[in-house]
């Protein structure tokens, strides 16, 4: 293995090639779909070489699951927590329905989508994430609702590993398989009933 | 266009084929996985021709499509029903189960996940599975819902387009990722959440 030392100006030239890289990744990846974003494609729209791109990543999801950590910046971060005014429910649809507006951007759901198809398809990818971005944000989650819990605000022995994928569950599914409109509306009911359960009270 | 007049033999002849055809594709997705499923080992498997698939069949994901069809015989079809005891928690549960156990199943596991990353990425075929097999399994689900919310066991206003994702939503989610075990235990409390709510009653 060979190092080669850096000074200040080469790390902060190679610090933004690095962000030109990921931010072509995103906009190509929200222009043209995942299925015709090439290393090509992301080397010409940043001004770098391909062989610059593939020296720091294996593969175009690699890229892009680099490119989602750098916009979701704080989102992995284990210290970030959720909004807490004390009012569950209205804090859970806030959160929700920014994560509404988020999806509805195609910028930043395209990217996320073909991310999603690809750890389905790449194992080592999908611990990479889960690692990385899905685990820390669930912890953050179960924080939120450990607090509401020892509140009062939740049933104390409901299962709060159940409740993650019941608040935030709907929502990803209905985005990821495109299956209706994601809005406000949905983003409140889905909050509600899960908090209410579907029987009557 | 051509078309040519079968004897009875001939149509029985292509009915045994194509059913070894759907055969052979579910038994190689579950060896080999999806990535390494093709349409000349699903031939070699069957006894048949590369070209007789391809007659039938544009990709591989339409082979695995209808091989899911024939497996699920019954399930895309408008006049089945869930189960009816009158006790919609118990029935829930049995009908939660039985997927568990079939999500654990990799003949039967490893098809439906190929063809749930095909679907997201080809969406002719997503508009085929919604149409064909999503959508008649959703309208079966929300019957069963409905007569427990006329016989008072559902809250009058609980929105069952939500219900229904916050029901089974869970256990496909952490199935398509690969998060977890899929217990029996996972699916009952998955149905307790979701008819009790999360607050205390």
């Amino acid at each position: 293995m060979t190092t080669r030392r850096r000074t200040p100006d080469a790390t902060r030239r190679s610090q933004a090639t690095r962000r030109a890289i990921l931010t072509a990744a995103l906009e190509l990846a929200g222009e043209v779909g995942y299925e015709r974003l090439t290393i090509e494609g992301i080397a010409a729209r940043a001004g770098a070489g391909k062989q610059t791109i593939y020296r720091w990543w294996p593969s175009k999801g690699a890229v892009l699951f680099d490119a989602l950590l750098m916009l979701s910046e704080g989102q992995g971060d284990e210290s970030a927590e959720l909004p807490d005014t004390g009012d569950l429910e209205a804090d859970l649809k806030t959160v929700l329905r920014a994560t509404v507006d988020e999806l509805n951007d195609p910028r930043r759901s395209e990217p996320m989508r073909a991310l999603a198809v690809e750890t389905l398809l790449d194992p080592a990818l999908a611990a990479d994430f889960a690692e990385r971005l899905d685990e820390p944000v669930r912890q953050i989650k179960l924080r939120r609702l450990r607090r509401a819990q020892q509140a009062g605000q939740l049933a104390p022995d409901a299962d709060l590993d159940v409740a993650v994928d019941m608040i935030w569950g709907p929502l990803e599914r209905r985005w990821l398989h495109r299956r209706g409109p994601l809005t406000a509306g949905f983003a409140d009911a889905v909050v509600e009933t899960a908090l209410d359960g579907l029987r009557p009270r």
